[in-house]
């Protein structure tokens, strides 16, 4: 290989420069919406398939069970007349379906900006920011670094630029540098005066939940009753895999849930490791995994807004690494969509990769994997912009160019690209123009070009030669000119100053008061 | 940005050039196979949809006409009872469907090794090299040159190497050091001897179609009744678009017919340049040409192997720069699949991006092409491996990457990942593990683990400090490698001595009488 390695270093100033203004204005990005999927879902299961993953699920429940560390999700079982042995929680199937229906097929969450409201169920294929990678990576930088609090309140002001992205899930990055008992307390600061897109709380620790539950209430200045009346947040867990849920997460579903407020219960069950090698004994163990808590919330509080989530994906079997945006991923994530459609419940699934860098790889994992959200009938996509690594790295150059992937597929959902009226036929502008003559300057065209074609911004149309005279940029090259553009150029959603303020004081009374412990 | 810019070089040596070997190794790729595309297809149209494309081509077809330049073929069309004027040949959509019933739902076309007979039709996606880009990059060039016969060469024997790749198209990229007149005969030697699979001929002008035919039948020890008793080889041709076959690509085709070979017809309509800005009036500006020619050849031949190819993707209506891998693009080939399965003929579509490197553009461009594909329900996926900039360039390292993508879209064909015996849904090995362990040593992992996942060869999934170690090596860096790796490895396929004799007495007879004309 020659020293000529790629890509080739920015020049600054000049075309590029320029080049760059108009990459990043305003008008190359989508508007806000809330796409829906038209697209039948992808279905690798027949009838027989859906049942056996379904049995297989129930026989978990009620004949292995599922260890709940959590003493009062324990009694609770009790009470709904579970089989209770120790931490072991075996529940019959009629029961966990009963609970199961009673969870709504659809649901919003309204936050601070009402026109931010965003619909989970119902057809709507929703996009979230990465969330809670330790590191970050960009191309200024050039090596891999744990996160601060900059780069965490960058990251935010990119969740809240990209129209594509609906709503903020946990940390786009952990800022390591401020302390663990307050560091809830700051971040979501950011994320409330920085975004005003739904926002996610940890569920860390009862004083975690808590402390940003009122956040957000203050944040829209509404009173208690307001909060609880609708969702206006959510939070996202995990279970232990296999076949555990621990003590803060489930604490931290039961705050949200009694409060109204939108639980995620996403298994992690990586195939070969903490879940069968086999790819339907991964969706079987993590459909009862999710279940099982699910069902619990809909016992407290029937109708409560859930969503089944899945992170179910493959090792390296060499190295024991986990691997993204895999065959075995997309096939999982499919399966997990036909099982969300027979329990009636809204689905979760992610944008991953296992590539170091924002390059080639990680370009066609995250894309199998976004493409797979589609293909399952996925609601809610998290960790769609910014993810490195096996979610280990933050990167705002990966975030930017997944927004273009993402843009692309919401314009994918767009029916006018299909329409099959006359005029979309265009017999009579075909007549016009004929064998000789070319389609840029007729009428058909010139009432339509401006809307007629997805418009790029990181992407590069030109041809070679152009875009070597521009400076010869990589893909990651021009999404970390684009990056640097968008938070210089960043506006703040408005606030009113004395949310603001309440907001301020909330934060301080709190860190005066030591904040979280940090004993998780 | 700083000046550690992104790829950085290659560490020569160490460990880097030990996994450079275990990465090549054979082990690492998927045995030769015909994939069966299992997906139920996308398909954004509905009857009436379908029915609106279909009448707009056929009015095409009845009322504008299609402009037949080759003078043979507007006589068969007088013959056949369609309306002539000039060079405007009008047919009646009663006869273009009568003829178009003729054409096989599926075909075999078996070349010189017949273990490497293909399938075109019947739920079979295949996949081909890239064909006919003028120009080639690679990064050890560091810029875009013209192709010459020795990067033609080894893009040839990435070609045969790869066993997801199931043909050879066209030239992977042109030689422009041989002469026109006889670079027919030099590269084609070169695909038959280096590579064993179906090839191609370009319709170019009777000599070189004939010298083509010529030389596959020598390649294959065939007699002149051997070669044509089915298809051994196949021509791909594009219509002039708007409405305008020229004449040698219908002379190619009626002389590979009338031996039994096979045709695939492509038209290029970009939408918006020489085909009307919405993509329903594109795709049937697209199928009325196609159909045009396919209905001729079944006249001539009733039967004939045809393939209905889609090339419609959009411009930048800023630059008329052409477009690949966009929402429009993806939904033209949906589109276009539905109606090939309308019409039972096989279809043909590409793995295409605009990106001028093998970067992160040039994947999410290539994905969205590759899945639009598999969505679709194509056949044969021409360019599937090493195209950059619209076409115009070739690249070995997109070629590696393409061919990862490829087996991954490959191992997702295969039913076992969703399979769902119990032995699947791993009920007893989920309660053997329980809740504190792990599955990575249990015996139905063990029994399982080898095949259990898609195995990478370009991919690294290890972490970014392991990563890092290695050389911190971007995706087209480690392509790259294993393209050096490959051609230095690389074992032609065996070929008997006479046949090899053959086929050069045959190129320096034929050179010696001076090659074909090059007044195409």
């Amino acid at each position: 290989m020659s020293d000529v390695a790629p890509p080739k270093r920015r020049r600054s100033g000049g075309r590029a420069a320029n080049t760059a203004k108009r990459l990043t204005s305003d008008i190359n990005q989508m508007p806000w919406r809330l796409p829906i999927n038209t697209d039948r879902p992808t279905e690798p299961l027949d009838g027989d398939g859906v049942q056996a993953i379904h049995d297989g699920a129930m026989r978990i429940l009620e004949e292995i069970g599922i260890e709940f560390l959590n003493e009062e999700a324990v009694e609770l079982f009790k009470q709904a007349g579970c089989t209770v042995d120790g931490t072991n929680v075996k529940m019959g199937r009629d029961w966990v379906m009963e609970m199961i229906a009673k969870a709504p097929e659809q649901f919003d969450i309204t936050p601070r900006n009402p026109d931010k409201k965003i619909t989970l169920g119902g057809g709507h294929i929703l996009f979230g920011n990465v969330s809670s990678p330790p590191n970050y990576f960009d191309l200024e930088i050039g090596k891999k670094v744990s996160g601060n609090r900059k780069q965490c309140a960058d990251l935010l002001r990119l969740t809240q630029h990209f129209n594509c992205i609906h709503f903020a899930g946990g940390y786009p990055v952990e800022p390591v540098d401020v302390h663990a008992s307050v560091r809830h307390l700051d971040v979501v600061f950011d994320k409330m005066t920085l975004t005003d897109k739904v926002g996610h709380a940890y569920s860390l620790g009862k004083e975690r939940v808590e402390d940003v539950m009122e956040m957000v209430r203050i944040s829209g200045g509404w009173t208690d009753e307001e909060f609880v009346s609708k969702p206006r947040m959510y939070t996202n867990i995990n279970s232990t895999s296999p076949l555990k849920h621990d003590v803060p997460m489930i604490d931290g579903c039961l705050r949200c849930v009694r409060r109204g407020q939108a639980v995620v219960v996403t298994p992690f069950t990586l195939a070969g490791a903490m879940a069968p090698v086999t790819m339907s004994g991964a969706v079987s163990l993590s459909i009862a995994e999710a279940l099982s808590a699910i069902a619990l919330f809909q016992y407290v509080r029937p109708g409560a807004p859930c969503v089944i989530g899945t992170f179910t994906s493959n090792v390296d079997m060499k190295s024991g690494a986990p691997a993204f945006g895999t065959p075995e991923y997309m096939r999982a994530t499919q399966m997990t969509g036909q099982m969300a459609r027979f329990y009636g419940l809204p689905m979760r699934s992610s944008g991953v990769c296992a590539a170091n860098v924002p390059d080639g790889q990680a370009m066609w994992e995250t894309s199998n994997s976004l493409w797979a959200a589609v293909q399952s009938g996925t609601n809610m996509v998290y960790h769609a912009a910014g993810w490195l690594e096996g979610g280990l790295i933050a990167s705002p150059e990966k975030f930017v160019m997944d927004c273009e992937v993402i843009q692309m597929i919401q314009r994918y959902m767009e029916p006018q690209i299909t329409a099959t009226t006359p005029a979309d036929i265009a017999f009579d502008a075909i007549k016009e123009v004929g064998s000789a003559g070319h389609f840029f300057g007729i009428q058909h065209t010139q009432d339509r070009y401006e809307k007629a074609f997805y418009e790029p911004f990181v992407s590069d149309w030109r041809n070679f030669e152009a875009w070597e005279i521009a400076g010869g940029e990589w893909t990651a090259q021009r999404a970390h000119r684009i990056f640097k553009d968008i938070i210089a150029n960043f506006q703040e959603p408005p606030m009113d100053a004395a949310i603001r303020s309440e907001l301020e004081d909330f934060v301080a009374r709190r860190k005066s008061e030591g904040g979280a412990p940090t004993d998780f």
